[in-house]
């Protein structure tokens, strides 16, 4: 099969078939394709899109690119979640906890942030001696301890994901359902999960600005699910204003923490228990969603899933004291306030712009390779449909001397906007998105 | 400017700027784009299309990728014919001494063959000793003294074409108006020429299958064109069957020959004359169609254009004998005979079949480093429209044992195709396109 023939076949809008798909996946990731071919086909499939069997099956030819996770000596429903990312956005750290105290196995997988959007990693990473590198032995063995474990993606897991990423990310073809869909799911799958809930974000921070291409990546992130017999379900919900009150990594850590305490800020607490629930009811380990927010709500109020972070962060190398003392953790030097050029309603604290803010501080990377300030961020005082008065602090920009600290405060300006009327602010939660 | 940022705004279906193409075409010859980058904008391109006023900055960067031959100190007026690729076409070794011997200067740039068409450069080298890599200084002392001059691309005229179509061809992206209408118009720009007359094949044997494809191509060249200051007009002409009643090398070069005697088929010589006129009409060089062919029919029966031709051979190396002895041209040892295996008309010689057959007994190359036979080739004994008799030879087929001489007459059957009424032929022009 040649390759210019499979990329004609999709260039002129027709379905490719299993095999035509398996010798791209394969040809892309072990070289027997050119890299200009591999990019010239996913503009095509960026043109012409997939069928659902395509989609499909690009996903399981990427998931066999790789090794997956072994986890059938592991007992118990496993269960993770998946955001598509976002500003603010640390649920994982605290709605692992809460599921893993309800009885879930909570094999967390997360990736690193990129641009405006934050990473899981580098926000546990935050905690000194924090460990995100764990062996199949080492995630299989705190899933049996103590129900959950937080690491990054090996190599050994679809390695011809990140080949095309690398490659999308220079040639225009990010953007598109199939590829966004087979990217996420094929590491999803390749854990060895029984069950997923995943979170997609739509609004100005997240990767879906709008509702209908979120919830076509909904539909499409749990068709691929359930064809490869992982209970899958969706919610699509907000991104247009920072999620909770603080960007960056380790105050993210912080609020994680205070939220685990049940002393979290309201869309933070209400995303986690209500992702956790998800995943409970997904996972098949409660009944309803009645029940589930019971039990992830009890595991809060008894402590029981703030011991389990304790315990999930003493065994992956980190210092335990930073969950009870918050000094240990990375700092910063300085704080400059933004403020309220006027009195009146905060319209709109723009997500995109907080996160290229926090960027500019030192808090994110603009290339996989760039080093970033643990401890710089941004705290939010204010959030969209309260009134403030002129003067008032909107957020604080927590940086160490950082050398665009100017690109930094004004987008960090951009990003606010003040007017007369109270906004409508939409809800978290905008919709339910499957199981099949 | 990031490669990445023009890709996007092509795929998001905008507009490209001229220092944007100019960072393209520049990129893709000199390396600063990756090749992964240049055939994703392809593929944008063959998806999103080209403005007009794109299509002409393409064309024109890709002119000044390389150098410009200069005719400037060439007296009279340089015109040039090109073709966009048929079987059987023959017409530029009868043409340019006929524009010629008519006071045309005719610096006539051709290519090789590849794939089932054929190619002037293949045919011209069938001549014994014939040399088709001249000096700029060689063609402009040629056209000044005899008007014209028949030769290859050199490597310094438009290189980005060379890099680009390389890509395309493996990478899905050929077929698309602007970027065919840019490789074509930046070599004959480069040419420094006046006037130029475009043959846009249409048939099965041609690039463009359907007259509208044709037509769109035509249009986009003569535009390109006439906005470079090159009076540009094109005829659409039918590529149903092949050109005359020969198609290698060896044997176009003798039906040529004959033609340019006065004894060549209806067709080839119907073309070639009227191709030539409207060189001298597009060139300036005769006030009307009527005159301009008047001029060329003289330039036949007078035998002037043969001499013309005869001196060119003489020049360019090649054995001036050939055109009084055709067995100083290469031949071969064996004829298999095709045979009509019922009585009827001729309904159709599909051309491409043929031209695939001819490639077959080596007379073609299917990869650009392929050596060919120039002498192998087909003859056509019947043409579609007329009636032949059960047994009847319909083609031979000419070659030096060529090892895939089951597949050559195979093509070649299929290529025939015998019913009860005579057959609707289309007349060889089909339409008019330009000057603008």
């Amino acid at each position: 099969m040649r390759a210019v023939d499979v990329i004609l076949k999709k260039r002129d809008g027709l379905a490719l078939t299993r095999p035509e798909i398996d010798a791209f996946v394969a040809g892309a990731t072990e070289g027997a394709w050119a890299d200009y071919q591999v990019s010239a086909l996913l503009m095509a499939i960026v043109w012409r899109g997939m069928t659902k069997e395509e989609t499909s099956w690009l996903t399981e030819s990427m998931v066999e690119s790789g090794t997956r996770l072994n986890l059938s000596d592991v007992p118990g429903v496993k269960v993770d979640k998946h955001s598509t990312g976002g500003v603010g956005d640390k649920t994982s750290l605290v709605l692992a906890p809460l599921a893993a105290a309800c009885g879930a196995r909570v094999p967390m997988m997360s990736g690193r942030g990129l641009g405006h959007t934050g990473g899981t990693l580098d926000k546990l990473e935050a905690i000194p001696g924090f460990r995100v590198g764990l062996s199949p032995e080492e995630i299989r063995s705190q899933l049996r301890d103590m129900g959950c474990a937080l690491f990054g993606q090996t190599s050994e897991i679809a390695p011809a994901d990140r080949k095309l990423y690398a490659l999308r990310d220079v040639t225009g073809t990010v953007e598109s359902i199939p590829l966004i869909s087979a990217s996420i799911m094929s590491k999803k799958i390749a854990e060895g999960i029984d069950a997923l809930v995943l979170d997609v974000k739509t609004g100005s921070g997240a990767f879906m600005k709008s509702e209908a291409d979120a919830r076509r990546l909904a539909e499409s992130l749990v068709d691929i699910g359930n064809r490869a017999d992982v209970r899958t379900e969706a919610l699509v919900t907000t991104m247009d204003a920072p999620l909770g009150r603080a960007v960056g990594n380790a105050i993210e850590v912080v609020e994680s923490i205070e939220t685990l305490k049940g002393r979290g800020p309201a869309d933070l607490q209400e995303l986690s228990v209500l992702l956790a629930a998800r995943m409970l009811v997904t996972g098949g380990l409660a009944p309803d969603e009645g029940e589930a927010l019971q039990r992830v709500r009890a595991s809060l109020d008894t402590g029981a899933a703030l011991e389990v972070f304790r315990r999930i962060v003493e065994r992956q190398g980190g210092n335990p004291r930073i969950v009870d003392d918050y000094d240990q953790l990375p700092t910063t030097t300085t704080r400059d306030a933004i403020r309220a050029e006027r009195a009146g309603y905060l319209q709109a604290l723009d997500a995109k712009l907080i996160g290229r803010a926090s960027l500019a501080l030192g808090a994110g990377r603009d290339t996989v390779d760039a080093t970033i300030d643990p401890g710089a961020g941004i705290r939010v005082h204010a959030i969209p449909g309260e009134w403030v008065d002129r003067g008032q602090i909107i957020v604080e920009l927590l940086h160490n001397h950082a050398p665009n600290i100017d690109g930094a405060r004004a987008l960090a300006e951009e990003a606010i906007e003040i007017g007369d009327g109270a906004p409508t602010v939409r809800p978290v939660l905008l919709e339910r998105v499957g199981p099949v």
